[in-house]
């Protein structure tokens, strides 16, 4: 047997946080788990009837509702199997991952992400609150501390790019401006302003301990007379000044993904002029439906009959463990599109609050331009960044399939099942993007769908639901 | 700013357990020293200087000598950087990864996979030894729960083809004999078995949850018969019965890594009948030294001038944070061989004993046939399967640059700057791996160089040693 290499340094670079990694997600959080139990005065030897029982006894202390997002199908003897919207009861949370839970007379672990809290029960439970971190923040800050992700974010030209060109193009305009650069990472764009540009004052704010780094860059590239990098949160750090321009590098996967946009709208609502502005200005969800066949046969088709075997009992494992989370990474072909993509949402940056973030909803209208196989949704996003010039020309980020290629690539949301489809169909429905209400950088995607046939005799409409966690 | 999603499912598929990862043991262990902190009763709202205060005052209870196996720079002010050969003292483990340390009077979190224990505090140290599992099975087999990393070994057809060669081109000689399959995954072999030849019985034996489903697809293929499945460590499994032969898909990265290959051996001595035969028979590590421009140039050369701006002072950390362990998943261009490689282990799978598995030492001498940079050491394995037969053929699985891909691809090791050489230069040397006397699925491969220069008029000779933890 063999190891655990993951990333192709080559080809993929895009990790830009770990610890809830699409395709990771499952064995560091069983490191965790177990990790947790260990620590928790559990050996390892510790058989699970022994964990069952301590569970068993305290059950009565601190059982909660929650209801299922979606199915799942429990691997090994120690986790349960549910369906969507069935009611669990949770006895305890051994880790953020892996709950224990009831269903039904059944006790076992349950993946986290899955469940959502029965509202009327949330609401009691308020109070409770227990004392982890939802922002995850030692986590989160932690992976920005290491050079990895940034590298990974600076050498996706397009995105520096973008960046950079947006300073250039209002470059007369920035003259003696004051600006925030929040998020800074290695101060990338707070250095090209100081490069190509004359303002006054750069604020290069960044949270992670790459900031320390960040100075001595600053100073490297003879800026330190224009940038001064601040350690700290955007909720936190004092300026001696508002500002003329907020820039930030905040978005991702499906857009919203980690909500460091939340901390953009803070520092905007504490920091920024009247009249101040923002870039990006503004930002768009797109989606498409779509094939994906090579994905499909990968990780489905593959256990019809590998090497002249039947492995069929398989996929009902092979669809928990690859279609129910989205494929973050995903490079669409534009041939795969079924049809033109249709923005679902438009976020304004000025006028965008902080509460809107917990439930976003958009529509959608496809009408099938080919004919082929339906297997899901393909989303990506695009930012725009206003000149500062009143006429002056917008720059634009585009991370979809025909733009060059990006480090967040494209999310797909795989259907449980392909669904054949012909030209003249149409796809509407709903996208809904659900804030997760405990775990506040997560987020659970749900697609509502119906397809009304062109080609049948008498019309016939399927439809169909999937909630994707984006990860709790 | 965006994400994390790691591994590219169309190239990579490399990943076999996680929770080691090469390229993503950062996040998770920070994860891991984190909640850790949390779980121990510490929030994630602590400072720093809190927990600096509490393991203070805990240093005169257990703190303990360790030795730097190579230098290392720490990053965030948290940390401690220092030369191998320093002497630390740890005064706590928080976690397995991060440990709590000084240095010359500084005192900061560490990387316990940099560190070995210093040879006279290790004895007086045996007896305390923790509670928590060496091994770290629950991880190991929890991993080998998940479709995952079947998926992946079952979709490299060079592998699984090796073994269903050999199974058909034995298929006469296993008529009525008796085969164990040792962690045998979904069973594949088993079934091959069973498919291809005539066993009497084949014992497929998996500690994993897996285990389940291999019971199901034994039947799904009508298999029964002849397959019984066993849930079981190969150290604890009873058969019935001896066997004639022990087949196992135990390699791991740079042959060894994950150490199966002990259950393999334990299993042997169990229940390998006198004169049985093992698959495969013998296993080579092969070693050659190599350019690796495109990882240096991403890696290290790109942080010269990116965007005209200066970022040099990242270069230490880079030279840390990627070339300080193997990196695994290398695809070595045939082309950036510098010579023809060079065997520097070969075990035989009929006398290896555990023991040996301690320290395995190998040497080399190759004599370059190009001039070129030489960035490093690229390894990868070969093993043979003999014929049941006297004088059939002998299979092989060869993981190297002339073969075709396998997902184990090949490991290299980077040395710390690029080294010019010229044709008729010699490079000899030793490679030491050296198992970890704690986390016993873990090693570190030492290398010893020097480079014999045939071009300067008078000789010179360039030393080099670094070590590479993999992962403790």
């Amino acid at each position: 047997m063999q190891l655990k290499k993951c990333c192709d340094d080559n080809f993929t670079a895009h990790l830009r946080r770990v610890y809830i990694s699409s395709e990771f997600t499952d064995a560091p959080s069983y490191f965790v788990k177990r990790f947790n139990l260990f620590l928790s005065g559990k050996t390892a030897g510790e058989s699970k009837s022994d964990m069952q029982t301590e569970n068993e006894e305290e059950e009565d202390a601190s059982v909660e509702e929650y209801v299922a997002l979606t199915n799942y199908t429990g691997s090994g003897s120690d986790q349960l199997s549910f369906s969507s919207g069935d009611t669990l009861l949770v006895h305890s949370k051994p880790s953020s991952e892996w709950w224990w839970a009831e269903l039904k007379g059944d006790i076992g672990y349950v993946p986290a992400s899955y469940l959502r809290q029965d509202a009327a029960a949330a609401a009691a439970e308020e109070e409770e609150e227990e004392d982890e971190d939802p922002w995850q923040d030692e986590e989160y800050f932690g992976s920005y501390g290491k050079l990895r992700l940034h590298l990974e974010m600076l050498s996706d030209k397009s995105r520096t790019e973008a960046y950079r060109q947006v300073i250039l193009s209002n470059s007369a305009s920035l003259r003696n401006k004051v600006v925030i650069d929040l998020g800074c990472g290695t101060g990338i764009i707070s250095l090209f302003c100081a490069q190509l540009a004359q303002p006054s004052e750069v604020f290069a704010v960044e949270a992670s301990s790459m900031a320390e780094y960040t100075r001595q860059l600053v100073k490297q590239n003879g800026c330190e007379a224009v940038v001064t990098v601040l350690q700290g949160r955007a909720e936190e750090i004092e300026l001696p000044e508002r500002v003329d321009v907020l820039v930030s590098e905040w978005m991702g996967n499906c857009l919203l993904f980690e909500f460091m946009v939340e901390s953009v709208l803070v520092a905007r609502d504490r920091w920024l002029k009247e009249g101040g502005v923002m870039w990006p200005s503004s930002a768009t969800l797109t989606l498409v439906p779509c094939q994906a066949n090579s994905y499909y046969a990968e990780k489905m088709a593959f256990w019809e009959q590998p090497y002249g075997l039947d492995f069929t009992p398989l996929q009902p494992l092979a669809q928990q463990e690859f279609f129910t989370k989205p494929k973050f990474s995903h490079l669409i072909e534009p041939d795969d599109c079924l049809t033109t993509p249709c923005d679902v949402l438009c976020l304004d940056m000025y006028t965008l609050q902080v509460k809107d973030l917990e439930e976003i909803k958009g529509q959608f209208h496809f009408c099938l331009e080919k004919s082929g196989v339906f297997h899901g949704f393909t989303a990506w996003f695009t930012v725009h960044f206003e000149s500062l010039e009143t006429g002056g020309a917008t720059v634009e980020l585009n991370t979809g399939p025909n733009s060059e290629p990006t480090h967040w690539k494209q999310t797909l949301f795989m259907l449980d099942r392909p669904v054949s489809v012909f030209a003249g169909d149409s796809i509407s429905g709903n996208i809904l993007l659900r804030r997760n209400s405990v775990w506040r950088r997560h987020m659970t995607v749900t697609l509502h769908w119906s397809i009304n046939s062109s080609t049948e005799e008498t019309d016939t409409t399927q439809v169909g639901t999937k909630s994707f966690p984006m990860w709790r």
